[in-house]
């Protein structure tokens, strides 16, 4: 639809902002390993000159200290983007991922991991957000609605080929399409089935958990989480009491953040399957492919789930391939993008493992549940034994911010990847220099002196 | 020695220099997946206020761009550092790495990888650095004289317990003491073995290639490397004249630099087995733990090599636990410093694989030397099939740079990590502002009118 304003375009800035949430001061986002986190973004608009054309917006989420680093990161990528056509960009945004992910220099850094992996999903996001939005469709329905010959070429299988080659991912995609006009139709209508990590939160007393495992039911949640890990005579309390609460028909999930050594995982996950936890999640180093596999092992019928932390889709492949997970956590804005996104969910779909996404911290309900709804839509065609995370933070800092009901995501419709933040709460939020820490920063000043 | 200017002294100041060399003008370093790298540092400098007292050095290496995201990490550390007392990070190194790592906040920027945590390395190997030169040793005989109580209280032994528990680690080390003294004399007598990559690189021609491969035989180096990956006829070619130059009992190693998939590294692999190669190097991605175990079991007799871009002891942990590789090669500048190359080096012992490190860049011979040092004299106390690899760039810019006579290290006298600049090179070289760069960015600008 915007195919005109766009032809000529090209990337003129990208412009990059360090934005930080106090979420700290309410123990919001506890948990055993994270005990005060500020959720905050470094986030990146790529501006052009199409006039009142759209933007492509993007983030990578961090927990407070080393958002500027991330916003450094980001910068040392600019000279990659501006200049690129817009129409090229939205024609082929996993072009833009290979460039980034294949700059020789900046791949000695990684390779594809950590602050500068995370860089290159923020930019690349950013590219796909407007490429939907050029589309006119939100970004779900923009995969969904793509050929599967140009899904695959968005891929990078460098590293994956022992797993999954382009020919099956092929496959997978043909056989996807089928019967994708009617599941569309049931997700606007239904939603994709969430479940809320808001009661668990370690920091929260019992009275808290109660009022709020007690609230999840009545908003029609099917499954809760609670934070698990910093002392068992604790863990032991708390998850008697959610059980209790949400009684035995409701999935509890509980997470411990990478807390533990291998023997310890298996010891403290038996130690509460008496209150019949459906996963345990991130029971140790998101590095540890083998240790994930034996904990599985030790841990069973509980299943283990794993992903927010997984550096990129080798990792993801291998915990795959080792048979180390029963459920797959993507996280929209850990990895190298959309496209390397679509590869993990390739891989599960072939392994057959269920994908329950990451989110919570700062829009990143807002970017995964696009990721989900796609493989609904035209991938695995199932929502069974999947739920996207879902925490009640920050929504209202985004222009189209995500909608529950019922316990389910409601289909987004607006153009785009629901990345773009309110002007107004990047001018607050921005780090130093906002209007919130700005007078923040000042009240210390003057309570120290 | 310097116990009385130490006692009250604290660090004052974490100064950090971008320093680049213009490597890429003549493919030094050239390989299938690095073909122009500028062989940089992110440099710091640990100050105190102890008069003429020692400080401490220590850096990231990186290929070029970057290198400022680099230093934008190791400032973001700057809080956890300054203040601190020069004796307790005399005393206690381990502790200072167990508190970055540890922020909360800056972990969820890796956990434990890429630019986060070679930023803390570069912290660490300076406080190490310093902890030397406050005892007035070297580095690898501090750490050869240390107790072994005392060392195990510097590794973090988190997410290693399946692997190798404190106490075991603690019964390699005592068993390590014994013939310590012998063996450091037999050292500074003989040095440690090495190899060299100087002919090597994949942007040499023939006649380079031959020119240093018979100087390598001439100067006593019983190993040599080539870089392979791009092409396999000229890698064919290039085999086929390296062997002919060094003759059959001079190793030759081959190096990959992560350029294939697990099946195409086992095909080119056994399509250079004519000529012998030692072993393979990072033949696929350094994440691929299961993937290098496949090679393994495909190359064999070949050996694989790997580790320079290996992230940390978790990784290292599953490579040994997998039978992946026969050959482990340390970094010093990529994981989180001394500390966590104790606990790789113990995981090697106790698996019985031994270390190669990787080394050649900037400065990383210059570190890498001391950790094989202390390997052969108090832990392993053997050099059979170990060799640390040399290539003889840039050393001229070290206070105290490595000497190899007869294809070996010698061992370092003076105190500390052998990490210090020199003031010159750092005045010359630092980008974009130093003599070097300002000269040739000025002469870019002149020759673009």
């Amino acid at each position: 639809m915007t195919e005109n304003v766009t032809s000529a375009a090209r990337v003129t800035a990208v412009d990059t902002h360090d934005i930080r949430f106090p979420t700290s001061r309410e123990l919001d986002g506890s948990d055993a390993m994270n005990p005060d986190p500020d959720y905050s973004a470094a986030y990146v608009v790529l501006r052009t000159d199409a006039g009142d054309g759209p933007e492509g917006h993007g983030f990578t989420f961090t927990i407070g200290r080393g958002n500027d680093v991330q916003v450094a990161a980001i910068d040392s990528l600019r000279d990659h983007v501006v200049g690129r056509r817009v129409a090229d960009l939205a024609a082929d945004p996993g072009s833009l991922a290979r460039d980034l992910t294949g700059d020789s220099q900046l791949r000695w850094l990684g390779p594809e991991k950590g602050v500068m992996h995370m860089a290159i999903g923020a930019v690349v996001n950013a590219a796909w957000d407007l490429a939907a939005k050029c589309a006119g469709k939100p970004l779900w329905q923009f995969l969904a609605d793509a050929e599967p010959e140009w899904l695959v070429r968005q891929i990078d299988f460098r590293y994956l080929t022992d797993a999954l080659t382009r020919d099956e991912a092929l496959d997978l995609l043909r056989r996807g399409r089928e019967g994708a006009a009617e599941r569309a139709a049931r997700l606007r209508e239904r939603g994709y089935p969430a479940y809320t990590t808001s009661p668990g939160w370690l920091g929260y007393d019992d009275e808290k958990l109660t009022r709020l495992a007690r609230r999840a039911v009545a908003d029609g949640f099917t499954q809760i989480k609670l934070k698990v890990g910093a002392d068992l005579a604790d863990d032991v309390r708390r998850c008697r009491v959610a059980r209790s609460v949400v009684g035995p028909h409701v999935r509890m999930a509980i997470d411990a953040n990478q807390r533990w050594d291998v023997d310890a995982a298996v010891e403290w996950t038996r130690a509460l399957a008496e209150f019949d936890p459906y996963w345990v999640e991130e029971p140790t180093s998101p590095d540890d492919i083998l240790g994930h596999a034996a904990i599985r092992r030790g841990v069973a019928p509980v299943k283990v789930a794993t992903g927010e932390h997984v550096q990129n889709r080798i990792v993801f492949k291998q915990l795959l391939q080792a048979g180390a997970i029963d459920v797959l956590q993507i996280d929209a804005a850990r990895v190298g993008g959309v496209n390397e996104n679509l590869a993990i969910l390739l891989l599960a779909a072939k392994f057959g493992v269920p994908v329950c996404p990451h989110a919570g911290g700062v829009g990143l309900c807002e970017l995964v549940q696009h990721l989900s709804m796609f493989d609904y839509v035209a991938l695995t065609g199932s929502t069974e034994d999947r739920v996207i995370e879902y925490v009640d933070h920050l929504h209202q800092h985004f222009t189209d911010p995500v909608v529950i009901t019922d316990g389910h995501y409601r289909a987004p419709a607006a153009p785009g990847f629901s990345a773009t933040m309110r002007p107004e709460s990047i001018a607050e939020y921005t780090y130093p220099d906002g209007t919130f820490w700005a007078a923040d920063l000042a009240q210390r000043k003057e309570s120290a002196v």
